[in-house]
């Protein structure tokens, strides 16, 4: 088995887990978040910075690898895990929600999806069957099941519809699914309604897979129903397997979802936010290059210990970032990947003490979440 | 004393010399290539990357740092090496060259420079008293004098008239130089008129310095002649200061330069053309994004063994470069300043075993300047 989930400790005041996801590459503690290094690389990282800040798997997009440099040229390479030295777990997509984002550039038949390509406009074609041979070429850890990912909001015809093509192509991603140090997750779809993602979950586990995303969500709905549509999702899902909540990464959600039963999570917010100079801190949202910054010599967060604040301040991040240099965004970078995985690591030492619920009202309460969000 | 210059050794076939400078923040082995980090930062690096280099000593550029962030914040700060996060030795221009480069954003008068920022179009005096302070609010362990930099070509006048503003404001320079911490060097000009450069040193040293620029090089003429102005004037200097050829940075110019006895360099070249997908390696140049290296998965350079070529594929980092990651221009930013800074630790090898020439051979030989050129 290429992937096997461990239960170490269910949390006896929340459906939160603690637990142990053992892969080719590594032992995964959960619950994670996952970096995204959507075009083989974590945007601005080193895979020697990410493990200094505890990274113990990242995601890797297969739409954006299949159009550039190839999957073929990746596999010459040795698999993604040595393209991009990178030695510890991937998980990658299946490059059905980049493909369905296409809008008009894409076509939908029962076979597959015809798009495309953003980057110069030659047309491709990718199925369930496609999905999964780009991701075996690949090589990474877990691979993912060529979904139809539901839009927000989505008439319950539509929902149905791509609810039973996602089952479909499922069973055909099984089928396509070849290497056994690879672990091919399902995806539960049925977008905001509950009898769907009930019904979204039964059928993927009557095919059965060793985890189970689950998608459509955090794609535009209001966040108390993303965590409505959980607690209908999660108690569907087998206790013994993995639960991947999708594109999730904002630290309210992370520890929602974690409290609901999610054990992975991915999103590309703390890099694309710290690009733009903008950090998560222990009391809040920080905008580097707001001008209350110019002569401020704390660092970003003065109860983090990352590289960044160790060694850095505001003001000469933000003088970094005025200047448009590119050691700005790589301090917060590391400055949002480090707090969002310690975030992890603070709860799963909460799991681990019984005291999850404590440690939401305390970040909560200094994050100020009543007053702003990501 | 500020900066202290230990002579260790002559070369006895060429005049190359071995050297150490002792600074407040530590000891130099000379000679040596000082990496560019213009706006308080080397581009693309952090001080720990620079220091697995083995970058002993860094420049930063007054101009620039005057305008943004401000010589003021800098000092607030505790200085710029505090600023920047870099404890080893600094040394600053005097933001002279830059003022002057400026074209009709300047006017020059004896008193000084006043100019129009390229940043914002605002007005600015720089004079050798301001240029001085300036450098005196950053803390670098060594700063230089305020010059006239000639530009190639120039008419005998001209560069006259540069040479003595040149003597008085260096003069003005010492005058306003108050820490004792920092070295003021003079800068030699004189452009391509031999009697000029014998004349300009003359006169600085009568002021007194306790090092020596080279100014008015690298600009524009052919090397040949830059290397018979080095014939020139380094006879003019003292054997036990210092001396420091401004702005000169390629491979073939340094090893000549030290053949005849720079113990100094700097140059934006190694990390500009990194920044562009070109890497210097010991058989030439290679432009990364060039079609032959989408499937070769050699390092840049067999030969290296810099974090780059340890760890990446000439294929990685061309998909990295078509991709505009960020982590394309970090690696190979690593790898062309650990080229020339492992050519310059060859170099004093080679005169300590009296094999400069030998080196330099090879090296030409190799890297094949009778073809191309940076």
């Amino acid at each position: 088995m290429a992937v096997r989930y461990e239960l170490i400790k269910e949390c006896k005041r929340t459906k939160a887990r603690l637990g142990r996801l053992h892969t080719p590459h590594g032992v995964i503690d959960t619950p994670v978040f996952m970096p995204v290094g959507t075009q083989a690389t974590v945007k601005a990282m080193t895979p020697e910075e990410l493990k200094e800040m505890n990274a113990e798997i990242i995601l890797s997009n297969t739409y954006h690898l299949f159009l550039r440099p190839g999957a073929e040229l990746i596999r010459e390479a040795g698999g993604l895990h040595r393209f991009m030295n990178w030695d510890r777990p991937i998980l990658t997509d299946s490059g059905g929600f980049q493909v369905f984002s296409l809008g008009p550039l894409r076509k939908i038949s029962e076979d597959g999806v015809t798009f495309k390509s953003h980057l110069d406009g030659s047309t491709h074609f990718m199925s369930p069957e496609r999905a999964t041979e780009v991701q075996t070429a690949l090589g990474s850890d877990i691979i993912m099941a060529f979904d139809e990912c539901t839009p927000y909001p989505s008439t319950r015809e539509y929902t149905v519809a791509a609810l039973e093509r996602t089952t479909r192509w499922a069973a055909r991603c099984k089928e396509a699914h070849i290497r056994d140090d690879q672990a091919l997750f399902g995806i539960v779809q049925g977008g905001m309604y509950k009898d769907l993602r009930e019904r979204s979950a039964r059928e993927l586990l009557e095919i059965g897979f060793p985890g189970f995303g689950i998608g459509g969500l955090s794609v535009g709905e209001p966040k108390p129903l993303m965590y409505e549509m959980l607690d209908y999702t999660i108690p569907c899902l087998p206790g013994d397997k993995p639960r991947y909540l999708m594109g999730v990464g904002s630290p309210d959600c992370l520890i929602e979802g974690v409290m609901r039963g999610v054990d992975m999570f991915d999103c590309v917010l703390p890099t694309r936010i710290a690009r733009n100079g903008t950090v998560m801190t222990s009391s809040g949202r920080v905008v580097i290059k707001n001008a209350e910054n110019a002569r401020d010599f704390r660092p970003l967060d003065e109860e983090c210990t990352c590289y960044t604040c160790r060694n850095y301040s505001r003001a000469y991040i933000r003088h970094l970032f005025k200047a448009e240099e590119i050691l700005g965004l790589r301090l917060t970078t590391i400055h949002n990947l480090y707090f969002l995985l310690t975030l992890m690591t603070k709860v799963r030492r909460a799991i681990t003490e019984d005291s999850l619920p404590e440690l939401r009202n305390d970040f909560f309460a200094k994050y100020g979440y009543e007053l702003e969000d990501f």
